[in-house]
């Protein structure tokens, strides 16, 4: 019999580098099929049977009958499929969870925006532009706060928090939006950055954004 | 002996709503705290250890020695604390997280973002303004789709994900950002704004955003 499979809808994107590192993580066997959005492969009809939105990532798990958009929901789903990347005792469980929210509700949108006004709108404009960085330092600084005193997002584990958050992160490093003053959240990204997985899931699909 | 206590700190706001709908709906016995920001309060040293981001709902269970925040993880403890407002089946709880996300990292931080731009943001900046109302659209056609053929977002059971929507919806309403020609949203708007669960909500905390 054939294993139940996972299908990952993806592109080389901050939302699609959380999945493609989740999955390198849990060593789970997946096939990917490269959805090129610069080419608008996510508007054709067939993806949007998978996500109506119209937006990457997509996961389907064929054996489950189920499939999934908004790169949040993949990751809490590939976490409880698994059975790893959420800490099991309750407090850090859900600390997990209140920073994997803090990233796809607050954070990652705001960097969705800053990285739109700053780096394509034309002509720029000024007080927007700023108004994002600004939001997005705040961003920052809340997580420099969080991580002087822990190694992970959620506290001594390393979980989903950490992917989602570095997904984008990785894209600000690219991006050359300057972190480097938030010490503890460099050095963060340093520790998630060096594991053999993330430097997989990084680099799927290819060809890869970045150096 | 006390009964352990749920301390929920939250506004008159679209964030808010979320969890004050969700509070009455379940019957959890709550402690509210009026947190205004209009006074800055939620700046305050107090509420930052509470909330690092400054932002409000935050939940504090004090039974469980458990501080969260961000919406839609309140939300997603909440329901299962109580073991309610999130389908039994495996395909009907993912389809409301994914809804709920969809919510949470989509539709709600560019809600945030066109009522910034289009009601407060002076002088207007009209591609910024017409920027966040198109993108919005698209949020609010892709619900009108889901809800086409389903009375609920994650399909038969009412659930978290649609109290998530309808607290940002509210608003929607309220500053009259028209959504009537999006026949199946508006429906399905009508049905959640009867319960009265949710009419006890949106009221909370007094004075109330709103007619
Ligand atoms: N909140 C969603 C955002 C998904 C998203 O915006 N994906 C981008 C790539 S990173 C995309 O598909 N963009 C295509 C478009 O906006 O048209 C998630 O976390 O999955
Ligand atoms: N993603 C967060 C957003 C929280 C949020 O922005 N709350 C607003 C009220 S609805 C707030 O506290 N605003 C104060 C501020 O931005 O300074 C959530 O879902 O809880």
């Amino acid at each position: 019999m054939k294993a139940p499979e996972l299908i990952l809808y993806t592109d080389s994107s901050p939302n699609g580098f959380k999945i493609t590192i989740a999955l390198e993580e849990l060593g789970l066997p997946y096939t990917l099929k490269h959805v090129q959005i610069d080419r608008g492969e996510h508007r054709q009809a067939g993806f949007l049977t998978l996500n109506p939105y119209g937006r990457i990532p997509v996961l389907v798990d064929e054996g489950a009958g189920i499939t999934l958009f908004e790169s949040a929901a993949i990751l809490m789903y590939l976490a409880e499929k698994a059975g790893r990347l959420l800490p099991g005792d309750s407090a850090s469980r859900w600390s997990a969870i209140t920073w994997l929210m803090f990233h796809a509700s607050s954070m990652g949108p705001l960097l969705g925006q800053r990285v739109h006004y700053e780096l394509f709108e034309t002509p720029a404009i000024d007080t927007v532009t700023k108004r994002f960085r600004r939001l997005t330092e705040v961003a920052f600084a809340t997580l420099d706060t969080r991580l002087e005193h822990n190694e992970w997002l959620a506290g001594s584990e390393y979980s989903i928090a950490d992917i989602a958050t570095f997904g984008w992160m990785h894209i600000v490093r690219i991006v050359a939006f300057d972190f480097s003053h938030y010490r503890h959240l460099s050095d963060w990204y340093e520790r998630v950055n060096q594991r053999p997985a993330v430097q997989r899931g990084i680099r799927l699909p290819q060809p890869a954004t970045g150096p």
